[in-house]
């Protein structure tokens, strides 16, 4: 895997999206795409787009646009979206079992191993086919398994407790809803936040202002 | 409610943080705190947090910190916590369900007061104590009750055919889990948008980057 450290993380975060428009771009049989007619269907400028796609090397050709399969590809493979990585998911309450059962986990890069909850009520439920565990059987799962990405749909006070075992364990990327700031304590691991409730704060203030 | 028209959109997206770290100090009894320990908690530097307080007025008193309680309150008026918006939400699939069920809308500045989706099947059952109703009976709820956001838990090709009813209908701030691109069309309204897969495959970019 080739490493792209000067990359801005502003660029990396466009990334999903051209991979989304250039997927369905795709999907419908287009071949090639200008930067213009991309960016009058993405909504970035045409100068922002050759910019962005020049920081991975281009894939470009002066005057005849962007072969779309490649693109899309060459974008697939910085995202990593067919490493397969294994990821176990802590928290089967109504948020982990919506994001086990909702989200596409394979097509993004993930194996969706193990999922995890302190609750024995659960354990033996199924979740997209996987069995939910007791919380007591994480340390021997990740033993035998080598899980290396765990997604939090739990609260901060218990990610704080699991995030130091789930390090020790060999995690090494978190998917977390909780608020916990785990960078903060492991910086050396990488960590996606998904913070619903300070997303909806943002739109209240949005909204506020259009009073 | 007053404007806050100059403040920058990453000034706004840090004061959903401050309100929760504020939050768990007033809750735990804390009266003051210096910029120095609230950027110790918060992992921001206090140059920044004096800066960023600084854009709605201050709050603090040199040399005497901030007053933990009218900081909490400033800044939940700023957010517009206390607005108690109607809303609504389109689409009780796994995604749509949980959403209901875990969030904390009404301290947020919400009050959700309906529940749509397109399966008759899921028609009159109940989450968080509403009932879900058909898609159909929209315009006729959204006449009798004005809500004024939505929150959408719906794929795009849905969102885009609704987007434009919500908004005829008196929407006017969306919280997005689609990938439709509603702010594109509607540049008036306010929108937040919750890109779980583009979370995802970011994550994916970073853990790779760790190979």
């Amino acid at each position: 895997m080739s490493k792209h450290d000067g990359v801005s993380i502003s660029v990396i975060k466009r990334l999903p999206r051209y991979y989304r428009f250039l997927g369905e771009l795709k999907e419908n049989g287009t071949v090639r795409i200008s930067s213009k007619d991309l960016s009058a269907k993405m909504g970035f400028t045409a100068s922002q787009i050759r910019q962005d796609l020049n920081c991975f090397g281009g894939f470009g050709q002066q005057g005849y646009g962007y072969n779309i399969e490649s693109l899309y590809n060459e974008i697939g493979k910085i995202l990593g979206v067919n490493s397969n990585r294994k990821a176990i998911l802590i928290g089967a309450g109504n948020l982990g079992k919506a994001i086990a059962r909702h989200m596409s986990f394979e097509s993004r890069g993930f194996n969706l191993i193990g999922i995890f909850d302190k609750n024995e009520a659960l354990s033996g439920q199924m979740l997209r086919g996987i069995p939910i565990r007791h919380i007591d059987g994480l340390y021997d799962f990740c033993r035998d398994n080598s899980p290396t990405v765990a997604v939090l749909c739990i609260p901060s006070s218990a990610a704080e407790v699991f995030a130091p075992q789930l390090v020790e364990l060999g995690i090494k990327g978190f998917w977390n809803f909780s608020h916990y700031d785990i960078s903060a304590h492991y910086p050396n691991v990488a960590v996606e936040n998904v913070h619903l409730s300070d997303s909806l704060m943002t739109l209240s203030y949005h909204v506020s202002q259009l009073d």
